[in-house]
């Protein structure tokens, strides 16, 4: 990737990573379409409101529709009609959240489907198969993510395992594609295993790197730790990529600790449930106070549901269950956090990210 | 109304309907859009597959979320954001809908409602009261739909009813936004009813003239025989509307017999459930031929589901739950009616409507 600039007070790093389908300005923040659509939104939306690369899952993609019709489609990208790029998760996450309904062995890891129950198994080899099918731009290494808390033996073995599954990822990934593959640093909340793994990973020279298992319970101040002790050990021009972190806090902070990526999905999923968010804070806006509220969702903001609609109707959509209602919300909550990435990226650019973390803490009401 | 061209061998003809929020082509197909939002779809998609004119409903607003926050936030058009022509079902249908939760008197109608089981009155006094808070570009009177199959006693009685309400309703609407007022001929498949109700409401030179009470369970060749006693004793410089039907052959039939202006639920609501109106007759695109289909929904057709997705991928959508495979069958039911009656329109001005008709349906697989 290239730097362009770094912040002089922070670790934060504006940048541009380059993908087979197009450009893209760090850090940002990708919205989740796990099941080949961010749910509500059209590409076309997605474009609107900037977004340039998305997230996408090979587990779910794997179980249905198949990666093989998705192949013969011409690719994820054709399948669903999104030209931008593509990062698609490896399914490691997902199985291992299925609990007591999966096995892992050295080999890989057996798993019951959440759809049907059928017998399934994934492994480096399968996981990376079906990443070439979909041919992501970037593609995720096949991990085990370590539950929080969790014992010290526990963690090291694990590390270790996805250490040795990172290496036959590596030898699985025969593409003409330019797909790049990101390896991930685990190691729990343990210093010396996140060192460890950092240290064994990027000895297999990657093209970006992730940090997994954060944002699995522990406290914030715990992961902010662990971000501290890990990013130095990446190395300075390769993308990092912080799994599964979306609060706009969380966002800030990261982007301080010199992290290049983001995901997560909670910006859509709260959307859904009826709660946006914005500058000065959440609107849960199924709240009886915003039933005759006929001003616009977030006074700050320029998105398509702010510029033409009001509270009240949001509020009656998502009352009466109308489809608008989770589209309209989705668009707001994703513009938000492209918009934040943008204010990001800005405030860096103009070695002020500190005084911009203070201001929007201010405003959205954060203790910190 | 503009008269534009008669066909010569039916009783179709080719118009145009002008309004406060545009002019409306003529024999037209109205997207319903019950609750403020035509389901599913943003006021842009609706323009894009060329909706001019919408119907949304008294009933449903006046329960949730009431019509003084609409009549506040600037008229419906306001509210939801639409800014072309709007046509306001009375609530008479949906109350009438309810069964023995409502009471009908010469006063009006009690009824329960169907979101809390409160008690509510509607008569026309209060159906106007609402619309006019709306500010529904056409008003359609307070009726009572007669179910079929009926006694003709009760027909007889409740179609004079429907003719004393009119009057009330022509009184009550007092209104300096040009509202149109549409009276509803009711008589159930009676034709001395028919005559009598038709020339009772004529009398009192409305704006325009609806039939109710058709598509109501009776056979389809009883609604047509109706619709050719009916149509003649309309006036015929004033707009038609053939109330709550929308399959594509009945919108080709009723045309022929000489209705302006159509609205149904049906495209909308089979779409959600998976199937979809093409020119080659219905697709149940859950089914599971269509799971490796890359091939496009309709190949004949031009919207931006079939321009920019395969069944294949619409199919996963469906099986997934995703709120997109709900969006992007509705935009291509609601294009292929729309488009229908741009084709129907086209027949009339080129006076081929015969010959469009006996084409159509041998594409579509309709018997006659």
């Amino acid at each position: 990737m290239e730097i362009l600039k770094k912040d002089s007070q922070t670790k934060a790093r504006l940048g541009k990573v380059h993908t087979p389908h197009g450009i893209i300005d760090t850090p940002v923040f990708m919205p989740v379409g796990t099941q080949a659509t961010v749910k509500t939104m059209s590409p076309e939306e997605l474009k609107t409101i900037g977004a340039k690369i998305i997230l996408s899952n090979t587990y779910h993609l794997f179980l249905r529709p198949g990666h093989e019709l998705i192949k013969k489609a011409g690719g994820l990208h054709k399948f669903m009609n999104w030209d931008g790029a593509i990062l698609t998760d490896s399914g490691g996450f997902q199985v291992f959240s299925l609990g007591d309904l999966r096995k892992i062995t050295e080999e890989g890891v057996e798993f019951r489907s959440h759809i049907d129950g059928s017998k399934q198994f994934l492994n480096p080899e399968k996981a990376i198969e079906v990443q070439m099918a979909l041919g992501s731009d970037i593609v995720m290494a096949f991990d085990e993510c370590i539950p929080y808390p969790c014992t010290y033996e526990y963690a090291r073995k694990s590390t270790d395992l996805t250490t040795r599954w990172l290496e036959r990822c590596k030898k699985a990934l025969v593409t003409t594609d330019k797909q790049s593959l990101f390896g991930i640093v685990q190691g729990g909340m343990f210093k010396d295993l996140r060192k460890k793994s950092a240290q064994d990973i990027t000895q297999l020279d990657l093209p970006g790197y992730a940090i997994g298992g954060l944002s699995v319970g522990e406290p914030k101040d715990m992961m902010y730790e662990v971000l501290e002790e890990t990013v130095p050990l990446l190395p300075e021009n390769k993308p990092r990529y912080l799994m599964g972190v979306g609060s706009p806090d969380a966002l800030i902070e990261g982007a301080m600790r010199g992290i290049d990526m983001f995901d997560c999905v909670l910006p859509t999923r709260i959307a859904r449930n009826g709660t946006a968010l914005t500058r000065y804070g959440k609107v849960v806006i199924r709240n009886a106070e915003y039933a005759m509220d006929l001003s616009q969702l977030d006074p700050t903001c320029s998105c398509y549901t702010c510029t033409n609609y009001s509270r009240a109707y949001l509020r009656h959509l998502l009352k009466a269950d109308e489809i608008l209602g989770l589209r309209l919300m989705t668009i707001h909550n994703l513009h938000f956090l492209l918009n934040l990435m943008e204010e990001i990226r800005q405030a860096i650019r103009e070695d002020r990210l500190i005084q911009y973390k203070k201001d929007f803490f201010s405003d959205y009401g954060y203790e910190k």
